[in-house]
């Protein structure tokens, strides 16, 4: 355990916080609010176009700090290894971390590792946990959206599943789709900076952006209405969707965020947005209204209206 | 998922910051240094004597924050559950933690559930990250234990890894022998705040004294000698040890701690554990010495000098 800390971990994470080989990390930390989030990562198969369980342990987790509109700044990683794991395989993942950290200006600052019996894993299962720092007066919960709110996407949706997806199952699409992948705390933090009173974000993960919509109008106790037509899906992931018999609506993102806020600054929000490539197809899809039963409702293509609901099973298992 | 969410977790954790179901938790901090940590636990079978994953999923985290001389304020809990697993297991297991939690005084205020398929996992598995807050001024590090320092063992060695041993092979002992399994932030802090200069601590985890020792040994380039019979083992510990081939200096504990502190220091670190009860049976156990090749040996009871080493494999694996 020991030979594989120093073998294929400290090297990677150059790090003299890592280095210290303790049971922590003390690192400083500005007075005020943290953001604190955990998620773990058992995407099966462990790479796809685009990424793999490394980039996503390190996205993801980014993600949901910069979803509390916190700068994200020290992540920690627990392995957890199934015996007859290549080391090659790990190396590749670890690598892959320590570029997606480089990239969102993370530190990976504390690890763990565990190794289980063969048959008792699945390869390996990575979680990752997050601190950021919440800025002053940022106040975005769930509760706070609100009728007026204008929902605003900050890009294409489905890749990510549809990526996973045909790795998965050996699929061979004309144009080969990739995952979106990719970290959001710069956009998201632009918006912060620039004043707008953000009321609420998401991240599009498990459920897509139809579970997004449908928990949030319920925590907020409001309706909510998207029109289809503003909705950005790219046309070789509806024709996956088609083919495979999938709702886009329903699938997970790993670099796709909604952000509510008062109406009147919608435009200003998503202007900001198309300065980042990452949301450069960010668009105004809808808004929030008074509704008790908290109903989403889909203004078609055709014109007729769809009441959007949670799945009850998952459509796609272990995609993150 | 978000049934499982809304029924097992959250009535559990009672707690407004989860009730929020958002990516993530916001937290007032004090400014200054915090610690942050992780670990996964794999341990197998997932209840055992005096204990079982929940309890040891906080108290390791709590312990690992303790070693960094931190005070534990918060904890993230991430799951991830083998399709099959029952939700009275479940049930339990949460209801470990919250105790545990409690005990330790940390709140758990963010968590993640992933399900993977039968036969691609173990039950449960659970990885939780803590962050606590570092007093001014103090500095635990493995470098900072030096030639002169005093070595205090907390208790005694070897319960948790028998218990958890004899509840895996379904071993009876006259006597039931029940793990360690604790939180130790709390004498912990006692010596810190009674103004010791504490240069390292050390939970006996992964490995138990033996490692511990080498391992701050190389860290610290210094020797290291303990004497045998200040070590304390309870008679059941030794005899099962005995019966299966187990030598206790190199199992696991998760209720017990090494310091390192200056020699003249060590009678009233020693007084001050003696008033918790999870620490009364602290003892001095040995010292610090100049070695360049960082050797640690252990006066026997018989009066003769052992090498203590790592040891190349692992005595008991999936022991946390």
């Amino acid at each position: 355990m020991r030979n594989l800390i120093e073998k294929v971990f400290t090297p990677v994470f150059d790090n003299p916080l890592l280095k210290e080989l303790h049971d922590g990390t003390v690192v400083e930390l500005p007075s005020g609010r943290i953001a604190v989030t955990t998620d773990s990562y058992v995407v099966r198969p462990l790479f796809f176009p685009g990424g793999d369980i490394g980039t996503l342990a390190v996205n993801g987790t980014v993600n949901d700090l910069a979803m509390c509109g916190a700068k994200p700044l020290y992540l920690t990683a627990g392995f957890i290894l199934e015996e007859g794991l290549e080391i090659e395989t790990l190396q590749r993942i670890v690598q892959s971390m320590k570029r997606a950290a480089e990239a969102a200006g993370v530190a990976i600052i504390t690890g763990d590792t565990k190794v289980v019996e063969r048959g008792k894993g699945d390869g390996i299962y990575i979680n990752t946990a997050g601190v950021g720092i919440a800025g002053e007066g940022v106040n975005i919960s769930p509760r706070r959206a609100q009728a007026g709110d204008a929902v605003i996407l900050s890009g294409d949706i489905g890749r990510h599943g549809i990526a996973v997806m045909s790795a998965r199952e050996g699929l061979n699409f004309e144009t080969q789709i990739i995952s979106d992948c990719a970290p959001l705390a710069q956009p998201v933090l632009a918006l912060i900076d620039a004043g707008l009173d953000i009321h609420c974000l998401r991240d599009l993960t498990r459920g897509g952006l139809a579970a997004a919509l449908v928990e949030i109008s319920e925590s907020a106790k409001a309706g909510c209405e998207i029109r289809e037509s503003e909705i950005p899906v790219m046309d070789e992931v509806a024709a996956a969707c088609e083919i495979m018999g999938f709702d886009p609506l329903y699938i997970a993102n790993e670099g796709r965020f909604i952000a509510f806020l008062p109406e009147m600054q919608a435009s200003h929000a998503v202007e900001i947005l198309k300065n980042f490539p990452i949301t450069q197809n960010a668009a105004l899809i809808g808004r929030m209204v008074e509704d008790e039963d908290s109903t989403v409702r889909m203004i078609t293509a055709y014109g007729s209206s769809r009441i959007i609901d949670m799945l009850s099973g998952e459509q796609l298992p272990r995609i993150c």
